[in-house]
């Protein structure tokens, strides 16, 4: 018998649906959802998820599906999973768990994933007031390379990681959450900017019963309507770690978790096959189900050795992540800057959101001359190895971002060129983007520059 | 005689002041500052820098003068170089300027540098409500590799680079440039709060004929009461590049500049032997004078070719970049996050600036855990090779930011620990950046939480 | 269904013996032996292999299995594989086969692998004067990493790759392989050296009947007597790729393979997890069954295009190889050199092969102070991720060959220092590799100098 | 004054003769020429040196004066210098003297290089037996990059580095080498063959008093006589370093030296803004005068702590080597391989050398399917930074070396294609490398392929 076969802890099926799955998955971040599974220190175990929506986005040439997806039950996560150290203890609140990612795939049988747009109406993305209309990219891998018949011309090798994973919150952690996000909705709601900015997209996501699955609660029982009503949604990341989609968390890296609740109470799911710093479409990996080959250890005592809390409550803590040592080796890069002045002209004080988003308006502008709709250069930004870059956020008021782009990517060369190179007979027809048809409004576009 | 020596276009002395240097410097953006050199298209030259401040900071162990600078005077550029093509005609409004960085290096003679940190009063940084006193720290270099007496136990190789490089604007866009900084001024100066972010440091910085270098401008003229009231201060990136800050420009990379007026006038300086993504101590990279030798090129009509405006104006563009191969490799890398949750615990709306904020602070107190105070820190992760990414900007309500600092920098093992390793000798007594006395009132830190 | 799962051609169940697997492998090279399987240009295909010797060398602490081993029935292969182009025509003698290696890696339930050194009677390795008897070591992986409870304190990733990948050869070219080798045995066999060199190994494994698997040819029959006769083996590397052992042919790399036979006839085996170049102690990299992804194409008469035969025949070519953008990132390596003067001070011409025999034992005897014995060395050389460069081949007498190890695949810090650290106590026993006993005369090792 | 400008203790003036520099230069090794300067540990220290021909070749286009060039003059160093102890104690016999390499480059004024390979009957080259006359490329440097005139077509970032460096020998170590060298001229002088192999280049370079450079040894006096009659020469890389042509010996590497003498004498030269490894066409690299600063520390009894003898005599050692971590990054390459069966057909035993051979040979028929003729990608292979590397030399009867070639650098896309792509305008004419005429016999080519 093998001795390092990962122990297989969690299983699922792609062609089922997420509440049908043998290990009950779970959508929502709460301490009281039960572990389906338990490890040991130093074990090597092996998780399988469901890609992020479960199954809703489909392997076709219509962004319909995206359109209408439920947003509320996103994302579905396989867990909890119980730690216990060598001696058997469970891991306690005030440790640290270090989590390394040993290994990690799509899930066989299963080897292609999707990149979307939402609908400005249904979640929108980064670039909502330019792109509202929802769309998709199929993406087929070969082994570790990408490639997609809606973005014709490119292939790139993916840098695979977790788009989600975290420890569960305590109680006293989750009502810090709900109190300072409901504050966000209240202040904002009836503004239609937020701190300066034109919100077009929700504020924050509240607790919603519906939509809700709660692992092994047990449904329809009193206990799954507190919960329901209480636990955090999934969609951003927090203290605990969750949706923080950064996407050189590969192979061989390792992250470190505070540790809220008995036993750690690990989840984990929304799959990438590859991102770009960003995840500017929002539905914007090339997302696809998949497993993971992990290993924990627990530094007992460690939230407090090597983590210091900032506000009011000693919780308010983030994980600390260690970059493994596999990456792609990209020697060229083309960057794209942007400032922190606005579509419409307009002057903002050092927000580094605002940069980002010109530096990346800038470079689905430029890629658009090759051959590309800007739809797109969109999704393709939002999930090729691009790097986003804070470049300078001190010199009052430009803050300066950059996204870097990966010249090898691209089946031409995309840099600027001294002559005059007509696009070759492979680029013209380069076809588009799948698209569903669009029937909001666009009032904010009128105060938006020509894109 | 060696056919490729670059021509030496601009030379400075850095003992000198800056207006004592025999082509005249200049620290305002303005189409009216004459050139001070000619080059053409092809040929390699070299150009020559004092230190941003030109001379206000020594090699000493007090941050006095940090403290007291005078930042009407800053930056000191070379330039403006009129470019001509390889038939003698100059770049025109509309073209691109290709700059390559063929070479650059600290100032033979000149082999140090500074980092600090302004006063709160007196410029502040990106966290000067934490750290409201100037501190300073002095580097030597060893050829590629720079260490500090003030942040004992860390050496690093150098991404040299120049911080601050752009053309100059057109009499149009220099106008714009004013107009949309002015309302800013106007629309802060009277509130504690923009975009609902504590301001506590200048908004923007107007003309101010005050401090002005003009270069060739006749002084005591009225074409230089002119020229100062109206010439852009140089703090900020903007649409000609200029402070862009970007940590990569480094030997072989291209820039390809917007041209607004006839023959580019391309002025250059700020030198850094290194700099930390964001530049976070505002005086944050090791800040050194320097020589580049550069080489041009003209892509007649590539605005419109490459560029497309965002904006009223067609002036609305950014600079375009394009990486070198040399790059310090690093394996590892530890990685500190934020989200965009303030110190105080408040939820904010996908604020990329204040996950950074959060991101760097993270590290700032993790790392103070290894023998050094937290000034220190501050400025080390200001001027390491430390890479600052916009990790996710879409899960609503957190943006995610990321800081990764390489751990081979450290003469230690920075990486958290099962096992409590005590700090050996060489740890104690690091010693401190040196400091001034900081008078200033504090009332915003009863807000924020213990650090 | 997913569109790219590959399809699956030939599966292996390592508990199985290489004779009892569905689909008969092979090991032997020889025209004669019939396609088990048939693939199409584009299509990507999985292909299963047994571990070289196809289950010889078990998990635990004795060497005794590598001592007694029958190599006359090594490599064990998976193949052959005929390919058709995309209308259904085979590969044809003249085109070359790109071959890409889209993913591979261990085989899910037998993620381990051995590294070995064979006794001085039975194969020896490339120290085998210095190293007269059999040793082992066992690897776990946990994803990508290894490590051995053999070689305590170092743990690597691996850089997995096929140590044996090759075509076909015709009747034509396997008749100068047998000539060519066939002279050198009868050149050397009566004399202790060759080109002034002792060898103390065989000096060329010539057709066998004995231990040979010849696939889907009929046993016991005239055929399988004449094919067994004159087939190749598998030992060298020659003109059909073959065992290269190159150990950067990892995820992403394409090989383009002569075809000198109808449909090409691909085989392949000898999957390692990782290994040194030079892959020294011969049974040297980690040896493990494994699986491959893989997708052809066929480039119509390529070797004419692109290959240049060198010698008597057209046959004489080698095929290509472009290596995959996924490679662990070292920063800093320890570099070991060697002269080409032997162990015994004696001076040699330019000899390649003498100098980089002593850079490996400059670095066996370098590492053996830090708590290492010389054999774990030689098992870590041969099998951890190191460089052997041929660093200068011009400045007679002396050829120059260079070993470069990264340093962070050992847990203590192998530099040189100025200060004496004391080894500590996790270096004292750090135990062995598990030996056999030898008991083969060493009349050589008295003109070597003591090591 | 800034605090870390290297001392200038060695310069030069390349538009001078060797001789007639201000501080003697010297071409060969004896432990009784005298230091021409003297450095303290710790010091950063600048030291200059005229290219390794000392101006015997000149930015031209006829391969004339490579053809005559006087190879009894070369390489001409810089040194010695004597090495001192923080407290003014010289390193002694025993210690190991570790130089890092703070900085290197082109000499100020001087930018230009130039490969080129020696008439057979004068030097010869690797391949020599394959392009017998003398031929030379001129490089122009931008900087980091280097082009040439004639190898059009291609540019590439040099990893500059001392071709040559190392101690001074003891009179014992100096009797070594002298005895083993004559040994290996008096067994080959009268064969065609050694070891095998048949050689038409010279066996050793035996100790010469014509054209020696004795540095401060009083000329024409009887110590120099002696000296110069028992000098070594400075051709192959030795147990002192010397001439070890290591291309990643660049900006932050470190040299652990073994020191023979009082003082360690340490001498340099022979700069180089690139090379491939193996040097192939012997004046290999592209040769500049140049400049480095360095900084040195003793580790007292270092020889013993860190180096094992292996031979006779205590002082059979070698250098160690730590690479520095900045390298230009290439994400692809293009591999060719070869075993060791000679250009004949011949099987050779295990040979890396004839192996390596095999692989260049390779590659430069295929790059001379890309517009190039044979002699200008000998040039181009010799130079660029292209890596060779061991692969496998275990695998008896077949070493297996392979030569893996940067994609990036050439401005053509160089993989095998299944389209036609005819060559570009660019590429007609694309002119060729300089030339000698060559009127010497070329008897072994009859034994030859056609190449």
């Amino acid at each position: 018998m093998a001795p390092r076969t990962p122990k297989a802890v969690i299983k699922v099926d792609p062609q089922k649906r997420p509440w049908e799955q043998e290990k009950p998955l779970h959508n929502r971040w709460h301490p009281d959802i039960p572990p389906v599974a338990v490890v040991q220190e130093g074990e090597l175990f092996r998780v399988e998820t469901v890609d992020w929506t479960g199954g809703q986005i489909h392997d076709n040439d219509s962004a319909e599906d995206v359109k209408i997806i439920d947003l509320s039950t996103v994302h579905y996560l396989s867990g909890p999973i119980k730690v216990l150290d060598s001696a058997g203890v469970p891991a306690k609140p005030g440790d640290l768990l270090m989590v390394e990612i040993s290994n990690l795939g799509p899930l066989p049988g299963d080897e292609w994933g999707f990149t979307g747009t939402f609908d400005r109406e249904n979640g929108g993305g980064f670039l909502t007031d330019h792109f509202p209309s929802a769309t998709k990219a199929i993406w087929y891998f070969d082994g570790i390379f990408a490639s997609s018949r809606h973005i014709p011309g490119v292939r790139f090798p993916g840098l695979i990681h977790p788009g989600l994973i975290g420890t569960a919150p305590s109680k006293e952690l989750l009502d810090i959450w709900n109190s300072r996000e409901r504050k966000l909705v209240e202040d904002g709601e009836n503004a239609t900017t937020l701190g300066g900015i034109l919100h077009t997209r929700p504020l924050a996501n509240l607790p919603l019963a519906k939509g809700a699955l709660l692992g092994k609660v047990e449904s329809a029982s009193k206990e799954w309507d507190r919960i329901a009503g209480e636990a955090a949604r999934t969609i951003p990341g927090r203290e605990n770690g969750g949706n923080c989609d950064i996407k050189n968390l590969s192979r061989g890296s390792r992250v470190y978790f505070p540790v809220f609740v008995d036993g750690a109470n690990l989840s984990m799911g929304d799959m990438h096959f590859s991102q770009g710093d960003g995840e500017v479409s929002f539905c914007g990996a090339i997302e696809m189900s998949g497993f993971l080959e992990l290993r924990c250890e627990i530094l007992r005592g460690g939230m407090e050795k090597y983590l210091t809390p900032m506000g009011p409550s000693k919780l308010h803590v983030n994980p600390i992540f260690e970059i493994g040592p596999l990456e792609p080796r990209f020697s060229e890069w083309l960057v794209f800057e942007g400032i922190s002045v606005d579509e419409s002209g307009r002057q903002h004080y050092l927000d580094a959101s605002i940069a980002f988003k010109r530096a990346v308006l800038n470079a689905i502008h430029y890629l658009s001359k090759f051959g590309y709709t800007k739809e797109q250069v969109y999704l393709l930004l939002s999930c090729c190895p691009c790097e986003g870059r804070i470049s300078g956020i001190v010199d009052c008021p430009n803050a300066v971002a950059t996204l870097a782009i990966p010249i090898a990517i691209f089946d031409q060369d995309i840099r600027p060129k001294k002559e005059v190179v007509p696009f070759g007979p492979k680029l013209i027809n380069r076809g588009d983007v799948c698209k569903s048809t669009y029937d909001g409004a666009l009032p904010l576009t009128k105060n938006l520059a020509e894109d």
